[in-house]
This record gives structure tokens, C-alpha cells and sequence, in this order.
């Protein structure tokens, strides 16, 4: 428990302690924070100002250069041990019988300095890292179920590939954004149903969509040629958000044969700001879906950690004129593969990884209407409309004004994610 | 004509100045560089030695800067019209009848501190620009038709969007190396063919494979949400290399599907060093291919400018305990789309350009045998095997310890690009 007052079940509890990057009217330089129920604690201000909040933590000798960076990708590189030793003593400073009462906890002036109240204080939060390459993965395995069966049937539903290696495929870095931007709807090229031959024309998407997906960030790089063990790979990892992977289905379908999404995807995908590390979600662990093949997987994905994913559960709210609908709740416990076996086929020819890259689940979704992480599924690719609660309003795809809300924890573990939130503004002329 | 002696025909003649990043045995810091037929001109000694070789270009505001990078993304992000004084002026200063005599002709000092000689000093080329995100397109057409023969048959070779946008996907941006590093055979998965169920083996790639491709930097960024109009694309592009998109065949065909080359791809993707800027091309503008289809293009690709894309020759050669010899000759004007082209397609749906993003065109080829761009065409996916010249050896695909160089430019016109070469390694144990 701390001795700052944390609602019980908030996702920031002292269980978890995520970093992010956070400006403020003040101080508008954008530096390292941590966020513990309401309350930011500025990692600058605490390194540097009379607090000397890393004074008790000599091991920690790049406190000083990692509080004035930008983003976390400096701290990221350190590697898992040095993030257990910086998180471990943040709880520690933080816990209400800290061994460090002075630093904080009885130090009027140094929490006047440190600490921010969001519910007072305006704290504007930034990309938590820059990302050099972003990866989406398709590990979903009923969200890849449920799109095979739209298009190509039951029998078909699942590639001859799918359950070998984590499907996945290299998306757009530089439109990675945090969550609270809002998001154009694009304009491209698609196919109007009903003409016969095949002539797109230039028009707005009308199928404007979400993918509910959790993504990490890899904190150790690796070398050019060189392959990532996956029981090693765990120690590249750094955190995890939440992630919307906005699509455009209609522009998608149009684009993506032979070669997959392009920019049907690449207008916008949007992260809840603050990044849980690896260690706050061990609480979590559970066992992936099952595979469905008789053969083993390779031994280059065979982990042997049974309990390689994460029980977090996940919800999609839209909020309208009528107010907020919960359309979704799931977990992300429905992966057929984790981020250890990600890791380990990404880098399997050889791919260098590099701190602050990005690794996209796929869609989460579980096997009913109401479990689904897109509407391409929840609506059978717009054909049934869903309710949005009792609102009287249905939704096939997105409209313009439309703010999709992500969020997922455990309030009994008292670990999650902030949310991930996006607007929907209408399409430029 | 420079006062240097460049050799008849060279590629690097005063017509051309391209720009890379160096360093040497004396000053192993990387810096920005020009290169002149076989000298290397060092922008940094030439800055801020006793030459003071920009202080003949006071609109140069940003040389003092600029020369102290490990990249040319500043020089990139600075827009055409700087790209185009700097270049002009060390025309200028390297011009027979320079107007600048006491910079650089006449000054014995300064060519000491300044000039490289090739042939004598080991110069050592890195990679030229920080790269955000690398897009590959596959813009080809004989390319896409040939490898479209292959799987698909005659009839349905191209797919239906083929010809009405620049299909293209996100390549890897942390693999791409500078010409020179060598390229480890990756291993993966891969179907053993003659087996009955589609069960895949871990093995080494038997089907290492190049793609003869430019490639283009994008030097001023663009806004998230905006689109970049086709005409006004050209003011995004900073220069042009020769690309070495390796793929590893057997590991593509089995990962590929639904979401594109992944693995198989990007364990390396090499590129030549020497960045040609896009000035230096107008001399070999011409018309790309034609279309097929009836349909005029969707406004936002139609370009006034007819002649969209370059005339420029290109050659494949291996090198082999045999020597080395000349495999293929095609010329960049097979190409259906334009860089501009891609970058209004690209940005169409408001995804953000950065300086240093790559934009490759797609494999290069033409329509014979000793015209086409990759293996996969030449041996008809390896069924049949292409000679080395007279040397007795046979290529189905690539062979542990073979050099692939791609090299191409315009001998009259002194315009061209530097060499893009890699030596396959053996594969990891
Ligand atoms: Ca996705
Ligand atoms: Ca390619
Ligand atoms: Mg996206
Ligand atoms: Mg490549
Ligand atoms: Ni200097």
C-alpha cells in the first residue's frame, strides 16, 4: 500500500508503477514519470530538484541521463534488470512504510516539487518512446477465425500457415500516436459494391474500424544476423500498452493483394500513454489458446514457460452524443502465441531489433458478438448492425464523431493500462 | 568539366555530386562527403578547415550544422532549393573555371585537408541517412507480370488493383545496411515440396534470391492527416541509390499469406552509399510503361508531368571463384509508377512522411531472361538454371559465398550510382 491514497482496484496501484513521458503548463519539456493511482510522480523533478529522489539508488547510474530524455527509450535499453531495480525502488519510496521517509513521503517541499494530481493538474502525456520499426503481429487466433470464416468460409477460416509461426507483418512507425489524438477519416481508393467490374473510385472510408490489441515495446536490441532464443527473449522485452490499430476496411480489401495492408492502416494507430513493464504483469501469467495441429511447433517457438500470455481482462467502449456503450469485453489471454515466440520468429533470419520498437499482438478477440475486438467481426463486415447499449443508436462501422475508448487490467491484482482513446473527425475535402 | 580528372564516362562526374557519409583511419567519426569521379570531397574538413569552403555560400545558413552530422537527414529535411544551392555551388567550387579558385584548385592546403583520393585512402561509406520507415513498392510492372506468370498463369497475372495504384507494403528499416555488409543466408521455415500435408521444416533458405530496385529518400516531411498532391511530390525528395532487396523465396511462400512478406525479407536489405540527389536525375527523365487498363487513373495520381520516371541502365553481376559476370541489363524506366506517384499514394489516407524514409520501387525487370531483376524470373523459381557467362557454373538460386553487385547510371550523361554489393555468408549453425 502506499502512502499516497489509491482507490482500491485502480490499474495504478503500487503493483504497477508504469513510466510514461509527460509535459505540463510549467514545464512544457517532455520528461519521465510514473503514475500511481491519480497522482504523477515527475522523475525529473524528483532526480533533480532538492528531493535527490535517485540519492538512494547509487546502482542506478544513468538516473541523471535518463531523467532529462525525451522519451524511455534510453531506460528501455538498460535491460530488465535495471527496470526491476528502478521500478522496486519507486514502490519502495512510494509504500506507505518506506525505507525512505525523507525523500517523499515526509517531505512537504520535495512532493510540492514531484508530484502531480490529474485531477488538478493539466499533465499532457507524449509518445512514451520513439519507435524505430512497429510490427503487428496476428496472433488472435479467433479474430483470425472469425475474418476466415467471413471471407472464405469455416473450412478455410485459418491459413495452412497459421498455427506454425505468429503471422505477422511490418507496420507504419511514423503514424503511431498517442492516445487523446484524433483521428482523420481517410480518403482512398475502394471497390463500390454492385458495379460489375473491378473500378475503384476515390471516396471516403465507409468502413471505418478498430482493432482492440495489446502491443510491447523491445527494450534490448539485437545484433544483424543474429536470432533471439525464446527463452531469452523475454529479457528483450520492456512493456506493454493498449493498442488500436485503426482500418479502413473497405480500402484494405481493395489494397492489400498480394502484399498485404499498406494504407488502409497507415493513417493512425493509436497507444494508451503509459508503459506497464514486463515485471508488473508476471502476476498475470496464464496459458495461451490451444493449438489445433497435431505436429509440434519447431523448436525455435517451443517456450518453456506453459504460461506464456496474459489474463488482462480488455474492454471497447464508444462514446456518442448518448453517452459511453461498452460494446466489448474479452482478455488477452485469447493470443495463440506470446511476445517470447513473436520475438523469437521475428528475429528468427536474422532481423536486428532495435530499443523502442513495437510489437502488435493482433486483434483480441474472444468467439462472441459481444467479445469481439473490431466491428468487422462484431457486425459481419457491416451486414448486422450492433446496438450501442440501449441508445436506441447501431453501428456498422464508425461515424464521424465517434470516440473509441480501449482500456484492460485487473483491479484485484491492481494492474493495467490507461486508456486508449481516439476521435473520429470527419474526412478533410 | 572539374579540374580533377574524372575519367570519360564516369558515374561520378561533375554532372552528378552525390552525397554520402565517410569516415577514415585518421578521422574515424562519420561526416558528410560528395564524391567526384574517384575523389571524395570531406564536407567537414572542407567547412571548418583554414578552407573555410562555404564561406563563399552565405545563404547556406545551416553548413556549420550540417557538416557535423552522422547523417544527411538535416541536409535532407532542408527542402530542394538548398539541396539545389549546395549542390550548384560545389559544382561550382569543383568546376574547371571555378569562380572560387582559392578554396579548393589553387589551394594545396585545403586539397590536402579536404580531398580523398579512393584509390589510395581507405575510405570507409555508412549508411547515409537514419531511416524512420522503409516502403517497398512494386511498381515493376514486368516484375509483377513475370512472377504473376509463374503462380497465377497469363490470364490472371496481374491482380485486379494492379494498375490502378503503387501496391506497396512496409519493408524493415532496421536491417537496411550500406553496400559492403555481408548477408548471412537466413534460416527458417519452409515446405519441403513432395510432402503430402503442409507440415514446414526448419532449414536454411535454398531459395536466396536478390530484387534489383531504386530506391528514394524522402527529404521534407510531411503532416499526419495530410495528403501530398502528386505534383507537388517532387519537393519531398531529397535523392536516389540502388536497392538489394535480398529475399529468401521458400520462406516467402509459405509466411506470405494473408499479410505479406515478412521474415523473408527482412534479414537485410542493402543499399549503394553514394545518395544521388534528385537534380542530378532530371537529364534522364522519360515516360514510365504504359497501362493496360481502360480507365484513366484516379485523379490523385494523374501527374503533369508525362516523363515521371528515369531512363537510367542498371546491371546484375555475381561474382564467383570464376569472376564476375554480368547476369542481367534492364533500365529504371520499367516501371509503371513514379516516386511521385508513390508518395501521393502513399500519404493518400494522411499518413506522415519523414525525412530519411525509404521508398523503394520494386523489383526492376524486363521482359527477357537477360533483362529480368530477380532469380525467382530468370530461373522460373529455380526450375531452370542461368549460366555465368562461359564459366561452367549454373544458378538456380544463390550460393553461399557469391557476390551480387548492382550498379547503374548513365556513362553520358557522368550520372549514376555508386555499386550495391553483398556476399552471401554461410547460414548460422
Ligand atoms: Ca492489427
Ligand atoms: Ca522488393
Ligand atoms: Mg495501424
Ligand atoms: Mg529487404
Ligand atoms: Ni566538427
Amino acid at each position: 500500500m502506499s502512502w499516497l491514497t489509491v482507490p482500491p482496484g485502480h490499474y495504478f496501484s503500487i503493483n504497477n508503477i508504469p513510466f510514461g513521458i509527460i509535459s505540463t503548463p510549467s514545464n512544457t519539456t517532455p520528461r519521465p514519470a510514473v503514475a500511481i493511482g491519480e497522482y504523477v510522480l515527475d522523475l525529473h523533478a524528483f532526480a533533480t530538484t532538492s528531493a535527490k529522489g535517485f540519492s538512494q539508488l547509487p546502482d542506478f547510474t544513468q538516473s541523471d541521463v535518463f531523467v532529462s530524455e525525451r522519451t524511455l527509450n534510453r531506460f528501455a535499453s538498460l535491460g530488465r534488470a535495471t527496470h526491476r531495480l528502478v521500478r522496486g525502488y519507486l514502490q519502495e519510496v512510494l509504500s506507505i512504510d518506506t525505507p525512505y521517509p525523507g525523500l517523499l513521503r515526509d517531505n512537504p517541499e520535495a512532493r510540492k516539487a514531484c508530484l502531480l494530481n490529474t485531477t488538478e493538474d493539466a499533465v499532457q502525456m507524449h509518445l512514451p518512446m520513439e519507435i524505430g520499426d512497429y510490427t503487428d503481429f496476428y496472433a488472435g487466433r479467433n479474430h483470425a477465425f472469425n475474418v476466415g470464416v467471413l471471407f472464405r468460409g469455416r473450412e478455410n477460416a485459418l491459413q495452412p500457415n497459421y498455427e506454425h509461426l505468429p503471422v505477422g507483418y511490418h507496420g507504419r512507425a511514423s503514424s503511431v500516436v498517442v492516445s487523446g489524438t484524433q483521428v482523420r477519416r481517410p480518403r482512398g481508393q475502394v471497390i463500390r459494391s454492385g458495379e460489375g467490374e473491378k473500378v475503384p473510385v476515390f471516396a471516403e472510408s465507409g468502413k471505418l474500424d478498430f482493432e482492440l490489441e495489446l502491443a510491447a515495446f523491445v527494450g534490448r536490441g539485437s545484433e544483424l544476423g543474429s536470432c533471439v532464443g525464446v527463452d531469452e527473449a523475454g529479457e528483450y522485452l520492456f512493456g506493454v500498452v493498449v493498442m488500436n490499430d485503426w482500418s479502413a476496411r473497405d480500402i484494405q480489401a481493395w489494397e492489400y493483394v498480394p502484399l498485404g495492408p499498406f494504407t488502409s492502416k497507415s493513417f493512425a494507430t493509436s497507444i494508451s500513454p503509459w508503459v506497464v513493464l514486463m515485471d508488473a504483469l508476471e502476476p498475470l501469467r496464464t496459458r495461451p489458446l490451444e493449438r489445433g495441429t497435431k505436429v509440434p511447433l519447431l523448436p525455435y517457438l517451443q517456450e518453456s514457460n506453459s504460461e506464456s500470455v496474459y489474463d488482462i481482462p480488455l474492454t471497447i467502449s464508444v462514446k456518442t452524443q448518448s453517452g459511453t456503450h461498452k460494446i466489448s469485453q474479452t482478455s488477452s489471454s485469447n493470443l495463440l502465441f506470446s511476445f517470447s515466440q513473436m520475438i523469437a520468429h521475428h528475429t528468427v533470419t536474422g532481423c536486428p531489433l532495435r530499443t523502442g520498437d513495437l510489437l502488435g499482438t493482433g486483434t483480441i478477440s474472444g468467439t462472441n458478438t459481444q467479445s469481439m475486438g473490431s466491428l468487422l467481426e462484431m457486425t459481419a463486415n457491416g451486414t448486422r448492425k450492433i446496438p450501442l447499449g440501449d441508445s436506441r443508436e447501431f453501428r456498422g462501422f464508425l461515424e464521424d464523431g465517434d470516440v473509441v475508448v480501449l482500456t484492460g487490467g485487473c483491479g484485484k491484482a491492481g494492474v493495467g493500462f490507461g486508456e486508449c482513446v481516439g476521435e473520429i473527425l470527419p474526412a478533410g475535402k
